[in-house]
C-alpha cells in the first residue's frame, strides 16, 4: 500500500527559496576580503546564486561535477554553495590552510572542473594552478576592478559571471541522493578522504541543526559562524541560517577578537559557533578591553573539547551561555549539543557548569554508542569509555571514490575514532581520540581531561597530555604546557593543581614547557606532531 | 555518482528509540480515564509500546493493516501509536466526537482489523460493533480488573495484550514510504476522506515542527497537548516531543478549564496546544478564581482564528505569549506558526498583537502561495486575498483509497480551502474558507475578520458571520452573536463596535442574536448549519 503524502524531495535550493520568499529582508552582511562591509539579504543572494548556476551551466557544468571553493566566510561563497548544488552539481569547499600538496591532491582527486576563489588565494592558485589536473575554470571571487595582472588561465571574474546571467534559470529538480557537496577531512592521518554529502543529508541535517536544542536558529536570530564553510559545512550554519530565516553575519579573512568582537557588537549578533581557541582570544580582548558582549546570549563551542574555565568565564563575566557542541566533518558535522536538560536546569550553577564541559546529547537523527575493542556495547553509565560509533541519515557510508573501503561495521556503524563516556542522561562526554589515548598497564588515561584540568590553573595558556612509553606501565602521561605571558609556573605548581583534580594514577609522570603547541589546520592539537617531538624523550622514574 | 551518506530511512519509530535512549527518564503523565494520575516515561512508554507491537503482530496484523483507536490523550494511546506504526500496520485515530454513522463509515472505509478503545467508548462501541465489517480484535485501553459486562466480541484488556508479550521483539524495518498514520477530515462537506501519512511524512513534519521557531521544543519543555490525538495527530506533539524528550502531560477525558489548570501548575506546564474554546474557557476560569499560569510561557493555539482579545489577555494578565499555528489534517497538520520576526520584535506591543493574529509564517518543508480563481498567484503584499495553495513533504497527496479524485494541480499545489493573504515578511493571514467567503457585488468581505472584531466587543461570548442573499449585492454578511451572561448588547451597539474597526462596506447589514453557535467536532463553528438556521432569513433592507 502506497502512502498518500506528497513526493517533495528534499533539496538544498528549497532553503534559499524558502529563506528568500519568507524572510527576504532578512540580512546577510560580509566583512569583505576587498576591505569595508557589504550588506545584502536573503533575497538578493538567491537571485545571484541562481545567476551563479546559470552561469556555471553556460561553462558546461553538469549534473554530479565538482565545482570547488577556496573561500572564507562571505556572502558570495554562500551563493557559490547555493549556486553550485542548486544547478545539481557538488560544491566542494577546500580548506586553504592545508599544505599546498594536500590542496592539490584534493583537487585533483575530487576531480573539480571549477574553482572559486577569494583575492587571498592567488598566489596560491598561481603557484599551484598548472599542477591541477581537471580544473577548466577558475573564478575569482570578486569584480573585475579587483581583478590582477595573472598567471592563473581561464580566469573569470565571479561579478561577470553573473552579470552575464539574466536569471532566467531553474533549479536542478534532482533525486534527493544527488550528491551536493564535498569535504575532505584534514587528513591527519594519511591522505585526506571526502565526505560526499546528498542534497537529502543536508536537508535532514540543516532540520537537526534547527531543533531547538540544537543550534536551535528563529528568523529573530542573528548568527555569527566563525567556524569556516571550509571546514565541516560552518557546521551547516548557510543552510540552518536560511532554513530559519536568520541574519547571516560573515567574518570574511578575519578571525582575530577585535574584528569578530566589532561584528558582534555593531549587527546585534545573538549567536555564533567557532573552535575553542577564537574564544580564549576573544575572552583575552575583552579582559584588556573591558568591553562586554551585546546582544550575544549563546556561543556554540566545538571542534575540540572547552575547558571549564571558558564556560565559567563566559556566564560569570559576560553571561552569556556555552553550549558545546560535537561533531565531525564524517558527521556534516553536527552530531551532539549540550544544551542543559530538565534535570540539569534544576543542578546548581557550578554543576551545570560540569555538565557543559560534556559534548552534549545526541539530536534526534543520530544514534550513538560506545563499544570496546571487540566491538562489545558498554554501559551509559558515565564513568565507561569506549569507542564512539554513530549512525544516521547525515553521517557518511563512504568515503569519496571508495578510498578507505568499507568504513561502516555489519551493523552499519560508523566509528567515529574518539573514545567517550556515556552518562545515564544522555550527555556523551569524548575523553579522547582513539589514536592518542594513554594505555597505562592495561587501564585508558584520557589525555583531554587532564588537559582540561590543566588549563585550569591561572598560568596556563594551553596544556596538551601524550602518552609516551613507560617501561613499567606501557605508557605514561606527559603534560605538555605553554605558560601564559608573564607567568611563570614551576612543574610541581602545576602537578598540585591536578592533585586532587584527577584520579591518582592519571598524575602526569612529568612536565616540560614549551612556547608553543603544534596545530592542525583545523585548529586542534596535533598530537602526532607532539610524540614525534618528543620521541626521545624519557621519564624521569624510567631511566 | 551516488552520494556517500548512509540510507537511514526515516521511520517512526526511531523517534521513541531516541527518547528511552537519551531521555529515557523524562516523564509522561496521565489524567487516567479510569480516574487518579499514572506516571510512566518514555523508557517505559517504548518498552510498553514494544510489546503492543509484539501483540499486534501475535494477533496476526501485517505491514499495511490498519489497526484503530478510539480513545484521548492519555500514555497508553501513545504506546498505541507507536507500537501499531512500529510493526509496519498504521495507527488510525478515529475521532469520537463524530456522529456514529460516521465513525461507522469510516471503521470500514478504513478496513480496520483492530479497534482499541477507552473506556469512555464501551457503549459506543457496543452500539456500532454489529456494523463494522472488517475488526477481528477490539481492545478495551485498560487492566483487566475494569473491564465491564459487555457484548463486544473478542474483547482483549489492552493490559493483558501487554503482559502477554516478552519485549522480545524489533520495530519493522520498512521502507521510509510505508504508511504509518490515518486520519480523516472531520467531513463537514460530503463523506469524510482519510489522509494517509507515511512514516517519512510524519517524522519530516516532527523535524519542522520542532525547529525553534515552530514548537520548538526542547527536552527542558512541559507539554501538554489538549489538542486530541484524534483531532490532526495532536498537532504531531507525540512525535514532538519524543523527538526532543520533552515531558508529556496527557489529558486524558478532561477538557474542561479546573482540571488542565490543575494539571497545568502541578506538572510545571511550559507549552500547551489547543484551540481557542479551550481558552476562552481557561481565561474565563482564572478570571473567577484569580489564579495564574504557573510555568507556562507559551500556548499554541490553532483550529479556528485566534481573537485578537485573547492574544492581549494571555500576555497582559498571565504574561503568557500566543502564538498562533494553522494547519490542517491534510497538512499533518502544521503549516505556519506566528512566532515573531525579528522586526516584528522592534514593534510596540500593540503592533506585536495584530501581527500575532495572523496565522503565520511557513515552516520550512511547506511552500506556500495564494492564487485567484483561475489559479494565477497574487501578490504578497497582506491585501490580496485568494486561495491558499500548499505543497510540502508532509502534505496529502491523494486520500485514502483515491477518494476525490486528484487533489493535487498540474504543479502539485493542493488546495486547502482557505482564502488567506500573505503579508510582505511572510505573515499568512486566513480570512475565510473558500465556502463561508461572503461575495459582495463582486468583492470578497472576510467573516473571520468581521468575526474577530466583533468578539472584541466586551459583551459578546461568540460571534459568527454568514454571507446571505441579497438583491442587490448578491450576498451581504449577517452578524450573529451569543451575548455574555447578564449582558444585553443591542444591535446598535455592535454596529457601532464595528464601526471604523472594519472597512464601510463590510459592516454587516444586521445583527441577530442566538443562544448558541454550531460547533463541528473539532471545535469549529459550522457555517453550512448556521446558513441552513437562516435559509428563511431576509435582511431588512431587502425586503
Ligand atoms: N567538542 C569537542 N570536544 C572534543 N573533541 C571534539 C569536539 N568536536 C570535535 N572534536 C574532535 O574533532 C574531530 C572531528 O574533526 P574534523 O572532522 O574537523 O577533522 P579531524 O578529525 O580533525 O581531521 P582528520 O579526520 O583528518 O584527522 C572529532 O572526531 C573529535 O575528535
Ligand atoms: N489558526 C487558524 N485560524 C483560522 N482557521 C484555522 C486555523 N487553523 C486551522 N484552521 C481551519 O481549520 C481547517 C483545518 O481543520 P481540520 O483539518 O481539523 O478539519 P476541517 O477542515 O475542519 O474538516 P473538513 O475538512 O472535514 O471540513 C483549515 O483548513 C482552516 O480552515
Ligand atoms: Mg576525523
Ligand atoms: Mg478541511
Amino acid at each position: 500500500m502506497l502512502g498518500g503524502m506528497q513526493d517533495w524531495p528534499l533539496l538544498v535550493w528549497k532553503l534559499i527559496d524558502h529563506a528568500a520568499l519568507h524572510h527576504g529582508s532578512r540580512e546577510i552582511v560580509t566583512a569583505r576580503v576587498e576591505g569595508g562591509e557589504s550588506r545584502s539579504n536573503w533575497r538578493e543572494v538567491r537571485e545571484r546564486a541562481l545567476k551563479v548556476a546559470q552561469g556555471l551551466s553556460r561553462l558546461g557544468v553538469r549534473t554530479g561535477d565538482r565545482a570547488a571553493t577556496l573561500a572564507w566566510n562571505t556572502q558570495r561563497h554562500v551563493e557559490c554553495w547555493y549556486g553550485i548544488s542548486g544547478m545539481g552539481a557538488v560544491a566542494h569547499t577546500v580548506n586553504p590552510r592545508l599544505f599546498e600538496e594536500q590542496i592539490v591532491y584534493i583537487i585533483n582527486h575530487a576531480g573539480d572542473r571549477v574553482l572559486f576563489f577569494d583575492l587571498t588565494f592567488v598566489p596560491l592558485v598561481e603557484r599551484i594552478a598548472p599542477k591541477l589536473n581537471t580544473v577548466e575554470h577558475y573564478v575569482l571571487m570578486t569584480g573585475r576592478e579587483h581583478v590582477p595582472e595573472t598567471s592563473i588561465p581561464d580566469l573569470l571574474a565571479y561579478e561577470d559571471l553573473i552579470a552575464a546571467s539574466d536569471g532566467d534559470f531553474e533549479w536542478a529538480n534532482v533525486d534527493e541522493l544527488t550528491p551536493a557537496g564535498l569535504c575532505y577531512t584534514s587528513g591527519t592521518t594519511g591522505n585526506p578522504k571526502g565526505v560526499l554529502y546528498t542534497h537529502r543529508s543536508n536537508v535532514l541535517h540543516t532540520f537537526g541543526a534547527n531543533s531547538a536544542d540544537a543550534l536551535g536558529l528563529t528568523s529573530a536570530a542573528t548568527i555569527l559562524p566563525v567556524v569556516p564553510m571550509y571546514h565541516a559545512n560552518a557546521w551547516g550554519v548557510p543552510y540552518a541560517a536560511a532554513a530559519a530565516g536568520a541574519k547571516l553575519v560573515m567574518g570574511g579573512a578575519h578571525f582575530d577578537a577585535p574584528t569578530l568582537h566589532g561584528l558582534i557588537m555593531r549587527e546585534g549578533v545573538t549567536l555564533t559557533a567557532a573552535v575553542p581557541t577564537v574564544w580564549l582570544a576573544m575572552l583575552q580582548h575583552l579582559e584588556k578591553s573591558g568591553q562586554g558582549m551585546g546582544e550575544l546570549k549563546r556561543v556554540v563551542i566545538g571542534g575540540s573539547a572547552v575547558p571549564r574555565s571558558m564556560i565559567v568565564d563566559f556566564k560569570e563575566k559576560y553571561d552569556v551561555t556555552v553550549c558545546h557542541a560535537w561533531g565531525m566533518t564524517e558527521m556534516s558535522p553536527l552530531g551532539t549539543l549540550g544544551s542543559l536538560s530538565a534535570a540539569a536546569l534544576e543542578k546548581t550553577q557550578q554543576e551545570q557548569f560540569d555538565i557543559q564541559t560534556k559534548q552534549g546529547r545526541a539530536i534526534f537523527g543520530v544514534e550513538m554508542k560506545i563499544v570496546d575493542d571487540n566491538g562489545d556495547e558498554m554501559p551509559r553509565d558515565g564513568k565507561a569509555f569506549g569507542h564512539l560509533m554513530v549512525r544516521g541519515p547525515w553521517v557518511v557510508r563512504e568515503y569519496y571514490a571508495g578510498d578507505g573501503g568499507h568504513v561502516l561495521d555489519a551493523d552499519g556503524w560508523f566509528d567515529t575514532g574518539d573514545v567517550a563516556t556515556i552518562d545515564p542522561s544522555g550527555y556523551m562526554q569524548i575523553t579522547d581520540r582513539a589514536k592518542d589515548v594513554i594505555k597505562s598497564g592495561g587501564e585508558w588515561i584520557s589525555s583531554i581531561e587532564l588537559e582540561n584540568e590543566a588549563v585550569g590553573h591561572a598560568a596556563v595558556a594551553e596544556a596538551a597530555v601524550i602518552g609516551l612509553p613507560h617501561p613499567k606501565w606501557d605508557e605514561r602521561p606527559l603534560l605538555i604546557v605553554v605558560r601564559k605571558p608573564d607567568t611563570n609556573p614551576s612543574k610541581q605548581d602545576l602537578l598540585d593543581h591536578l592533585e586532587g583534580r584527577v584520579a591518582k594514577w592519571w598524575m602526569p609522570n612529568d612536565v616540560v614547557f614549551v612556547d608553543e603547541i603544534p596545530h592542525t589546520a583545523t585548529g586542534k592539537i596535533q598530537k602526532l606532531t607532539l610524540r614525534q617531538q618528543f620521541k626521545d624523550y624519557r621519564f624521569p622514574d624510567a631511566a
